[in-house]
């Protein structure tokens, strides 16, 4: 271990501050996915943050394909007996390809005639063994526990499948990388954003579209890393029943990919929560100075930034985010 | 309005009893539901306790046909142009029938080429109107703002639906809704959970299978009525990030539907929060002094005995849970 390394939050700084170079590398990987062609629905199969760039990403391939991809629990398969998936595709993201129930939904879905797709970090790990296509996060070692530049690889990598399956998708996606690779992830709000969570202690994350999964990975890195009870919400679920915690003090932030449909449904949460007197922070895609035309890439960008505000807070309130006091890396569920 | 019907609660009590009987009727309706044989998929499209009765019954449909059934977020055609459905189920899950989301849905999985099913407890509403197969949850008037009887109910109606699918089914769904039928939903822990709502600012609801979905809805309820911030995981799930909440005062309440493959699961849980020193309530169904062969009639059973906790609740920390101060009972999103 060198000096840098024993610095609380080291392993976490340096790597969410690679995640936008490491999606623009995963998005422009060229992927070999001839065997998803005709493919009538999508199933995604993931955990944790994994399973929220699954969310991302599953938005992006209803728009682009028109067909259904929704999100199938590995207990299908690791619990109980499977289910029929002829002329469906399984995607199952891990990033280390090991955990013992994605290896068994691996194993079930393509015994029950979905083609397997794995989205990994780890070259040759178990998940890959059991799949038709691999298409690689290739973020290389990720140290810190709480992951980032893979989930942000992860979108990239489902990016590349798409783009393999669309040449005016990929003409977009690629143009978006671009623009990712290197940018700066400053933005004028950050502060303001810190700021309110350190007066945190309940905190809804909303967005919409792919800006939900967004939500979905920030909500479950400020639980993972700082300990605040954080959840995620559409924008348009939000305004029933979850609606009544405002009568509690609550910190709002909303994910705005700048998506035009997305626009009146983040407009009225934004509305409804200010004027229940909590405190809102919406972070734009238009922040950071930029436009995108594919909103899994402004998702991934929304992450990046948030990334290092949810690790200078966790410092300030004096945790490690490197290793957090509960967790391990590889978590082996059922 | 009679004098009972200013008493505070008075609908959610009046409703939360009668739920049992609800979902046990429910069950034993005929309907006809031939356009679904051969269905390849199903896709549930709802929001709120409804989406939540839908994701109960998604394990079930699974377990009892082997064809995968998940969630369609309804802005796939609320907001975007819609994905192709031939050859699926789309079940919308809707107690009034009349939110302009799902009636959009209902028209865009029609014309996408799906069979559409609608579960509601409006007869004549906007969305029966675009459905193929109507399968009513029968619960009569509901005036509390938050759904008790309908939500059993609707559980009641996606088990009519398989009972028409499946004669084997059928027989252990109705000799489960006999045992259900007017049961007591008292139990010994009854106390005790509540004192340890009143004590908790932050909870978790951990269940597996059908259990998850009666978790979803209990956090939503306790978020609705009672104004905690309680969050819904699966058992498996819950032990990655979220874990790390723990290192606050922590309540967690396990959701036990009995169903055998689970047990290890909620086991290894419920032992890991307990020596992160949380106040840990499990609730069994073989608390009500019965077993059942069906895990939704479970999953009913066990949001119908944590309903008037969560009312006896809301009562003692002064909230009025029939009339919510944000709230109203349909809400209009997009």
């Amino acid at each position: 271990m060198t000096k840098n390394e024993t610095v609380p939050g080291h392993f976490m700084a340096t790597e969410s501050a690679q995640a936008l170079d490491v999606f623009a590398t995963a998005v422009r990987q060229d992927v070999d996915v001839a065997d998803l062609a005709g493919s009538t629905a999508f199933y995604t199969i993931a955990r944790g943050s994994s399973d929220a760039a699954a969310n991302i990403l599953s938005y992006e391939f209803m728009r682009e394909l028109g067909v259904p991809m929704t999100s199938l629990p590995p207990s299908v398969f690791s619990l109980g007996k499977g289910v029929s998936l002829a002329g469906s595709a399984a995607i199952i993201v891990s990033q280390s390809g090991a955990s013992d129930d994605l290896v068994r939904s691996a194993v079930g879905a393509k015994g029950a005639g979905a083609k397997v797709v794995a989205i990994t970090n780890q070259p040759d790990s178990p998940v890959e063994a059991q799949s038709d296509c691999i298409v690689p996060i290739g973020a290389g070692p990720e140290k810190a526990v709480p992951a980032t530049k893979t989930v942000c690889g992860s979108i990239g990598a489902g990016q590349a499948i798409l783009s393999a399956m669309s040449s005016d998708f990929q003409n977009r996606a690629h143009r978006d990388a671009k623009k990712l690779a290197g940018l700066s992830t400053q933005f004028e709000q950050a502060n303001r954003l810190q700021s309110a969570l350190l007066r945190a202690r309940h905190v809804y994350v909303i967005g919409r579209d792919t800006g939900y999964g967004a939500a979905i990975e920030t909500a479950l890195k400020l639980k993972e890393c700082v300990a605040i009870h954080a959840e995620a919400y559409s924008a348009s679920e939000v305004l029933h029943g979850p609606l009544q915690l405002a009568t509690n003090p609550l910190m709002v932030l909303i994910l705005d990919t700048g998506t035009a449909e997305t626009q009146d449904s983040l407009d009225q949460a934004e509305a409804r929560f200010e004027k229940e007197d909590c405190d809102v922070v919406r972070i734009r895609v238009s922040d950071f100075g930029i436009d995108l035309e594919t909103p899994a890439a402004s998702a991934a960008l929304l992450l990046a930034a948030v990334y290092p505000i949810i690790l200078n807070t966790a410092l300030a309130l004096g945790y490690d985010p490197d290793t957090p006091a509960t967790l391990s890396k590889v978590t082996q569920t059922t």
